[in-house]
């Protein structure tokens, strides 16, 4: 791992630089290709990545691990499995097959951390509670297998706007309660800025998360309104908004965790954008903000 | 107050009719004026309705009371006032201000209820914990003037995706933590089932709310998607969506609630509809899915 100096900039081979930390979603950045962010986060001094599973398979899994290998980038998480709360068998046995090849990939990509939407109400159905249950559930069938490979599920709780259809773990709160049932080398949470800055008990939930070790992957992205229709792709760039995000930073530094800052945003305003761009101005909002 | 029996159907003078607890919110039915609504809500067998402070300085208060009065219609609620999260000034004494003269129509309508909506961060403003402190000052100032004037106050949690521009007050807990610092005669809560339906914490702070005697109103619509475009107007039928709206009905009565059941829905589908059309399917949906 370099020590993620800016290019340009004349840094020791030990002080860590101030991108060291910073990891680029893919997503943030979707118009380029795998061989694209390659070198894009190459040539910025940036050492970190989370890819997502349907460019990764499009691109080839193991070509995409050796590309990243030789390019010197670590994967720090893999988006995602999860989407397991049908009731029908025959669409979870379905679910569990999907999540247990997400597992796989993220071991061929050699990340550790396989990051988990859990999945929204199936149509009809108006009991979120047993839904959860469901979650857990398949988490239970998931986790040693995922063990075995060197893998950690990490629940990711999803703003509550997307309880319905899309994540129906809202809170820190709800995510660790999923994830203590199983040893925390094995399953963990997600804390990611645009899904909890609102929640006036993020606060103790990421003090309660890190002295179970278990922040597994930490995201940041801001919130700006008004939010789009659909609210999927209304995420704000760093400074853009109304979080702290400098705030939650320290709050999981304070709790004991040292991994990566990983930058997803889902924007098209960005996704317009020429990548390399878009990359400069990440990197200076993280140090204005985030850092 | 009537039986609350609905047109064309014989019932006992004592026995509470099916709709004796149903109260229609304008907004509901916005298409209709003050006149439609009391004529149409008195020819449908409904007693009770909530109102917005526009229409109703429209109308002219004194002259919406009296219609309400000779209709035989009872004002469930009024909204809304709050918006005090401003940290200016002189913008914060134009709130307080603003919230008195609601609090006076509210008085003058001869509702017990001022709603609530304590509005979102002002622009630029990163610190959502202050500005809810400056929405419970807000309170303090306001709530004995209400309490003169016959009005208690209910703060109404809004959905966490309106917490940074129209209500930083997103979850029930958080609503009831400012209330109880008030005199439950003076300060209430909304609890509303759009805002709250997705939070598993809401069934304990419902009763929680309950035993404080702290329910001033309870609203239900439910909650569909896609949501729309800045998110305000995709409120679904009562059972076009995935809320247990009769688990929640359930539950605020086991609380001890026996106040009306406001439907308070905001769909340009149903604005779109005759009034008359929309207020029947209203009223047997209450029927099958709340009561």
């Amino acid at each position: 791992m370099s020590d993620g100096a800016t290019p340009g900039k004349a840094t020791s081979g030990k002080a860590p630089g101030p991108l060291a930390r910073l990891s680029i979603n893919q997503e943030t950045i979707k118009q380029w290709s795998l061989p694209d962010l390659a070198a894009g986060c190459t040539a910025a001094g940036i050492t970190q990545v989370g890819l997502w599973r349907a460019p990764v398979q499009e691109y080839g899994v193991r070509r995409a691990a050796r590309l990243m290998r030789d390019s010197g980038l670590t994967v720090t998480s893999l988006c995602r499995g999860g989407f397991f709360t049908a009731s029908d068998a025959g669409d979870r046995a379905a679910a569990l097959d999907d999540n247990r090849r997400a597992i796989d990939e993220a071991a061929t990509l050699g990340t550790g951390t396989l990051v988990l939407v859990s999945g929204g109400l199936p149509p009809g159905d108006r009991d979120i509670a047993a839904a959860r249950e469901r979650v857990a559930g398949a988490i239970a069938v998931l986790a040693p297998y995922a063990a075995e490979r060197g893998v950690r599920l990490a629940v990711e709780p999803l703003h509550p706007m997307y309880a319905s259809d899309r994540c129906v773990v809202s809170t820190l709160g709800q995510a660790l309660d999923v994830a203590e049932r199983f040893p925390a080398e094995q399953v963990g949470v997600v804390v990611d800025t645009y899904h909890v800055w609102w929640d006036d008990t993020a606060a103790a939930q990421i003090v309660r998360a890190g002295t179970g070790g278990r922040i597994a992957c930490f995201q940041v992205a801001d919130w700006v309104t008004p939010l789009p229709e659909g609210v999927l792709l209304g995420r704000g760039q760093l400074g853009d908004g109304c979080v702290d995000l400098r705030g939650f930073r320290e709050q999981v530094d304070a709790a004991g965790y040292r991994g990566p800052v990983e930058v997803e945003i889902f924007s098209p305003a960005l996704w317009a954008r020429d990548g390399a761009e878009v990359l400069a101005e990440i990197a200076e909002r993280y140090r204005r903000h985030v850092r």
